[in-house]
């Protein structure tokens, strides 16, 4: 047997373990033994996204038009950092998860526009700040607006965005809503912080991440649903399952993206695996890894995560102890359960082309590979 | 004749030049000949804020406690830094002016409360982030948060502030203050943009400067000043009378700012001297001394603002040119024609305690000292 080069076993040991999970073929993207040609990728194929983005794609233009005239400024490079980074690649889930909502509320006007121009707003505002708190230099496997504009410009246009959100808000005439999306907001806010505090915190227990994720993730995913609801004038019993909705597949949607860190093939992912790692974040990946693993173990994740001394063969040894505790698996399987939570909570809603694709939208949420 | 030290030397050329400008003393605070050992300060004389705060105390009060109780989040370190900046010596200047305006107004409820307690939210969040955008370490006298909570902290915080700030403007169930505050941060946004981009450029005209200030310091006060006007629903024409109060004070308040960075005594202006210098920020002082410099000077001002190569001796050089050139004279009087169009603003409000105390604050923005 031809001894495979280290880093081609572990990525064989993820995607096995990670086949296990998800039910893929773990050979399906096996790294070829020698490089291949660089060759144009074939055009990626159709997601359940693409499906809702097919389904909304009148609001989803308009949406986009607003979006590009809501970043307009005097301040030249104010549109131009905001253009960066609103147009690098982005999915636009959120503001689709709000125009998908608006549709199963059967909300007729136009105020769900200007909802999701704001949530991509505050979406934006907070990848900016993110990426300036984390100090990252890739973004959607592009360089991060901060790395390309710098930290200053990047802190101060979050805060332009953020502004500019609050103004598209108060055009719906929506108290309300504005009152949801401001609350959000704060969450978002607390659910930072708290994560700084637990950065190279290894004792971090699963409920204080889950308690961050919760704020800083899925808040803003539960917001985008809700907010349909109330422009749509829609009972409160709707709007609180389009908030359990949104609440539980941000949730599902964060705890793969903590397991993609430590498995995805990085040109797939479009970031650098290991990100997490290497700015020592506890995920649930860690917590369950450490929390199952020896004596000798814990002592290798306190020098790699709380003193973030790190070397070269560090990450892989952490994949391995994350397959061999199945904490990747693990994370997984919660990931799943928030899942179910999500489709659950759609249960009310009579079935029709909206309902079926926010269903698939958290099996695609919970499958992608990126 | 004792041969006195340079720092006193340049000391007395500022003060002297600053009391053509504002009929002060040019002996009162000079620089004693050997340092006086250190007493207790005698408690400082009462000035038209602390009569404005006496005239509002209980509402002043009320915000207090507004302010207090909306920093706090179960993430403890949110409350912590939140408190460390919000009471670290403000003067509450803009908070006491939507107070101030309420009264002017004959308003009678209690939504007064809440926006000026947003309007010191908005305020801090901003401090926050300038002072990560500056790199600064020194705040009111203090270390500043950054510097002791650290630029990560600090952006977040901000942002939580800038959120909480938006729900305490729900409560008031106006949607047009809505409109004015969210306006107002989005042009503070795009102010400090536009100063980011005009630092290190000497090029810079009066103009430039003009909207920078305008932008980033006045908007703040207008719209502090027209929020009170609104919910007490006055006429259009008194929210616009306030709104330019606010403008023109808030523009005069940053001119007088410039100048400081210049010539304050340090302990007084409780803010080292000389940090727009060593930052390389282009004020008014700067744009007046360049524009009347010989080449040679220019040739200076190039070296320390743009290629920020700073000895020693600059800043002293900095200022003897800035006397030579009247540049601080010039930039007072500017503040004070900003001022006569504040007071020319109030006009149309009968005379009352509160107009007498609003006119009096804008001879203590300008005459302050610190």
């Amino acid at each position: 047997m031809l001894a495979l080069p280290k880093a081609v076993v572990i990525d064989r040991m993820v995607e096995t373990e990670l086949a296990v999970v998800t039910n893929l073929d773990p050979k399906r993207h096996e790294a070829p033994s020698t490089p291949a040609p660089s060759t144009p990728s074939p055009p990626p194929p159709s997601t359940p996204l693409d499906a809702l983005a097919d389904l909304v794609a009148d609001d989803l233009l308009a949406v986009n038009e607003l979006i590009v005239q809501r970043m307009h400024s005097s301040v030249e490079m104010i549109p131009r950092l905001a253009s960066y980074i609103v147009s690098a690649g982005g999915k636009r889930l959120r503001p689709l998860l709000t125009l998908a909502s608006a549709r199963l509320c059967r909300y007729a006007g136009d105020r769900h526009l200007g909802l999701a121009a704001s949530v991509e707003f505050i979406h934006t505002a907070t990848l900016l700040h993110d990426d300036v708190v984390d100090e990252s230099n890739l973004r959607r496997g592009l360089a991060s607006a901060n790395a390309v504009f710098g930290n200053k410009a990047s802190v101060l246009v979050g805060d332009f965005l953020f502004s500019r959100a609050f103004l598209l808000m108060v055009e719906t005439g929506s108290l309300e809503v504005l009152r949801i999306l401001s609350h959000a907001s704060a969450v978002i806010a607390e659910g930072e912080v708290l994560q700084l505090q637990t950065t190279n915190d290894t004792n971090t227990t699963e409920e204080s991440y889950l308690e961050v994720i919760r704020a800083k993730t899925a808040a803003l995913f539960a917001a985008a649903c809700r907010v349909s609801a109330v422009v749509a004038d829609r009972p409160a019993v709707e709007a609180t399952a389009l908030d359990d909705y949104g609440l539980n597949l941000g949730i599902a949607f964060q705890l793969v993206d903590d397991v993609l860190d430590y498995s995805a093939l990085q040109a797939r992912l479009g970031k650098t695996v290991g990100d997490d790692f290497r700015e020592g974040k506890i995920t649930l990946p860690v917590v369950l890894a450490f929390r199952r693993g020896s004596d000798e173990e814990r002592v290798f994740w306190r020098r790699v995560l709380e003193d973030t001394e790190q070397t070269d063969g560090d990450l892989d040894h952490a994949i391995r102890l994350m397959i061999r505790h199945h904490a990747l698996r693990d994370t997984m399987d919660r990931a799943r359960h928030y899942g179910a939570l999500a489709r659950e909570a759609l249960g009310l809603f009579d079935d029709s082309p909206e309902k079926r694709v926010l269903l698939e939208i958290i099996d695609f949420v919970i499958e992608r590979e990126y």
